[in-house]
């Protein structure tokens, strides 16, 4: 467990007898970290990180030792239970906050992570008789198993025309609610028969904290392609595709909650662990790059959000519905209330870098004696190579293509290799694909009428790289802000938490204004150079014809290789 | 100065008294190897090896401090003569062979490689007068600078629909001989006007030998656009190029002979010096790669011969003259005397290898403790590598593409990255895209009914790389023999000399049975794997396509990036 202090020290023109303080709590995919936001003052007051004790499950159970099968990754939900009991006493204890001065809870969590439950709220795999069932454990987000699954509702979703998939990019994803669901059904039916409900591990955890299961509309909206209009896709369909499959509502529920309503409060012997009052409001859960937006002190169309990290979630608000391909989905009240959320994605980013100089070049990543590291090292040098000079163009697709394509099977290309480029070059040609890649996205959405004229980012990258920050502006030749803060998400979760404790009690009744009052500072802008702008505009133009090239005019060039990659290594010895 | 004794030592079944030799010499790009070959036996007696001391001139003249112009590659005429007075010596007292033994010399010589020379054959550049004019040296092999005038010729060649151009593939090379004349002639006039005659240094050292001054067919042949039946071509087309450039034939002559003819005899003061007698026969000068057709015993169509180092060599003998797209030239008499000689090759081999595990990896040459160098390393990882079970397949054109589409404006491509891809997987693709490359030229003969059942394969790679030429066998579908000698072009050049001297003084009349008695042994075969075949059937078919939208139907994209890259470069501080 460690702990870090914000961004920010505490001011000492607020009196500490004022203070109202929300936590808001990010739960990732290796740990979650807690956070303590002084409402008055915007202060981060502390932050706890804790670590998963099980992690990522993907090779054998704790409770025997059975090879899992390949694709699978679970977890322990009791991991999750850690962050709330370790976590939040020790943030109070280095924040200094009192019991009295906290009066909300906001969580966000990586989604689609569901997992199977009984009646009352208790986990599967925490009872006896369910403990040795892969199924009964939680599903991470990237759980890859029920890509067949997954295949087979696309497949019959387009043939039937269903209206639903145009919210989604054309497309549904093996890493989202019924392809999970509906693998439990085919590989474990007596474990699909015991749930009561297959829940997120959002509504997991504030069902936990308060003791009531409400579900969050934009998990709904955007991994279980339910609608507020429209509903969930219809039994016919599903039936289509899985001609016993039941009622897909049963396991998932009917009513949703948009983002910012208060669940309930704390259930008295949950506050009395946490050091809590009872009376402390619990938000409807969110997913944890969706509260990016709120956290960054966004709160506008037009604004395009990033977060940078392992990967790339985009994040776009705006008050019309347009229906567009090559996003992940749009969802009403899917980010902000009053708004429609448009989500997109690049699938490879920090663990591109992190093949490139660990893998392929076999550097360690501890800090050298000069106090630096790889990343730093390289990044100096890939700094002082001027656009262009090194010939080279990539296509970031080492992990598929998130989107535009939505293809799993696409795999990365590097272009314009000669007996003179260096390792350097190829690093910064890594990073000009992540900023090409961007910039597909975005034009994606001007195309569509949704205008962009701003880029806001966050996540470890956006902090560290002051080169694939500037790269991000040059080449989508727009200004790129970083807001001051590490935990941009869990901030965002702590503001949902003031929005459910309400004015009367400190909070906030209105999002925008708690966004408006609670924005974070700047700690980064980068502003487009016109000269690079000219000569990123000209690879782009490669980059541009390679993607539609190779990831559809003849996408089967890159599949046949995948292809062939299995079945040669199904064979190896 | 190194000594090696050839792959096999002198049998004691032949009486040394009864011994016929020949020397055959070896100029390369860095050095000479002279090679003493026993004609009753086929034994190489003696391999001696001379450097050039002043190696490949490309940054500042030996006579002078100023800079070179990009692209310059010069050679200093008198380093060839040290090859002939340190070497023959050395290598008849390593040999212990004596003068009388000795009855003819070969050599080959890397081409287009030439000189401006006075009228009794002095190099302009070793005379005080010219020794500052870069112009006056050798322009080696690989003098890029002319490639303006290569484009210019090009252009004009195919605006006028000039015939010639379809013995060539349909284009003219930079390293060519017009284009080299061409560019003194514009650069330096005074020079241009003192030379003599513009001669191969193949032709050049037959001359400073015998005291005659005979050119080679095959070096006009496939270096000057002359062809036994057509001539050169017309005085038309060098002036709708150069309006002033005047008859093409006053400094290279209009008189040719096929190689395996005897130029003349020792001028005995050449003879003194080296310990020779002046009876020995000199043949016609020839070109490097071309001598090892039948240094390997090769003297039949069907046979595909490749001599694989730096680059690959490609050459095909055939009783007709077929024109075709995708080769480097085709020429009667061209390799052996009665056949026309087909050439193609690819561009990056050796050092697209050396690129990866240097360059790239950072691994240094040199043997590691056990015993090995990176390269055994890398090779043997990559050997237990399955076919397919990459993923990946790159375009071998770190160098541009020497044919099938003679384009140096191409770069290299790799395929198929994701985040579990190995440096070894992708050592393995790069030995793939060699083998691919091979391929689809060995394809281009096929469909141009130049019938291909076996390849035979010398040179570095070729005798140190098990797995280079499993590849070559598993991709091509053919059977690959690799003789058992590190000198085949040496080899093939005494075969020559043996030639030259005729069966009276104990030599050969006829090549064909030369080569068949002096055949080298075999030292490796390897037959293509049926089921490595297949899977490598599917890979290819995703190269083929790469390589033909990549080099064909888009060839602009990595020409734009090419384009690019010089501007970016100009423009660096």
């Amino acid at each position: 467990m460690t702990t870090r202090p914000g961004g920010r020290t505490v001011s000492t023109s607020a009196s500490p007898r004022d203070r109202r303080v929300t936590i808001g709590i990010d739960f990732g995919t290796e740990s979650g970290r807690v956070l303590l936001l002084d409402l008055r003052t915007g202060q981060e007051i502390a932050v706890v990180e804790v670590r998963y004790p099980h992690g990522v499950i993907d090779s054998r159970l704790p409770s025997n030792d059975e090879e899992l099968p390949p694709d699978t990754a679970l977890q322990d939900p009791g991991d999750y239970l850690d962050v709330l009991y370790r976590g939040i006493p020790d943030a109070l204890v280095a924040g200094d906050v009192r019991t009295e001065e906290v009066i909300g809870i906001g969580i966000d969590f990586t989604a689609c992570t569901v997992l199977p439950v009984t009646e009352d709220g208790t986990p599967l795999c925490q009872l006896d008789r369910w403990r040795d069932h892969p199924h009964a454990w939680v599903k991470l987000w990237k759980h890859h198993a029920a890509q067949p699954v997954a295949d087979r509702l696309n497949e019959v979703a387009i043939e039937r025309g269903e209206d639903f998939l145009a919210r989604y990019g054309g497309r549904l994803s093996s890493e989202w609610y019924f392809p999970k669901l509906i693998e439990t059904w085919q590989k474990d039916r007596a474990v699909f028969d015991a749930m009561s409900a297959f829940v997120e591990a959002t509504d997991w955890i504030v069902w936990h904290l308060t003791g009531t299961l409400i579900r969050a509309s934009c998990s709904a909206g955007y991994k279980a392609c339910w609608s507020a209009k429209e509903g969930l896709p219809s039994r016919a369909f599903f039936e289509a595709a899985y001609p016993d499959f039941p009622d897909p509502s049963q396991k998932l529920g009917t009513s949703f909650v948009p983002p910012g309503r208060r669940a309930g409060t704390l259930r008295p012997v949950v506050a009395a662990r946490l050091g809590l009052n009872p009376t402390v409001a619990v938000a409807v859960g969110n997913v944890d790059s969706f509260v990016a937006v709120p956290g960054a002190g966004v709160q506008r169309p037009g604004v395009f959000v990033m977060v940078v990290g392992t990967s790339i979630c985009d994040l776009v608000i705006d008050r019309r519905e347009i229906r567009m391909p090559g996003i992940t989905g749009v969802v009403e009240n899917g980010i902000l209330p009053g708004y429609f959320g448009y989500e997109a994605g690049q699938a490879a980013v920090g663990d591109m870098f992190a093949w490139f100089g660990g893998r392929l070049l076999g550097l360690t990543s501890g800090d050298s004696g000069a106090g630096t590291n790889w990343y730093e090292e390289l990044e100096r040098a890939a700094a002082s190579i001027p656009p262009g000079a090194s010939g080279l163009v990539a296509l970031d697709w080492w992990n598929g293509n998130r989107t535009i394509l939505g293809d799993a099977d696409l795999s990365g290309v590097i272009a314009g290799l000669t007996l003179a480029t260096t390792p350097t070059e190829i690093y910064r040609s890594l990073l000009e694909s992540v900023a090409f890649g961007t910039r597909r996205i975005v034009e994606n959405f001007v195309d569509h009428d949704v205008a962009l004229t701003e880029v806001v980012a966050c996540g470890g990258i956006a902090e560290r790289s002051v080169l694939m920050m500037q790269l991000l502006a040059d080449v989508t030749g727009m200004p790129v802000t970083i807001p001051d803060s590490s935990q941009i998400p869990a901030r965002g979760a702590a503001l949902f938490g003031a929005l459910a404790a309400g004015s009367a009690r400190g909070g906030f009744d209105d999002i925008e204004r708690a966004i408006t009052e609670l924005r974070p500072e700047t700690s980064g802008h980068y502003e487009p150079s016109q000269v690079n702008t000219v000569t990123y505009d000209e690879i782009y133009s490669v980059f541009r014809a390679l993607h539609d090239e190779l990831g559809r005019e003849h996408v089967e060039w890159l599949h046949r290789l995948k292809q062939i990659r299995r079945a040669a290594s199904a064979a190896r010895p």
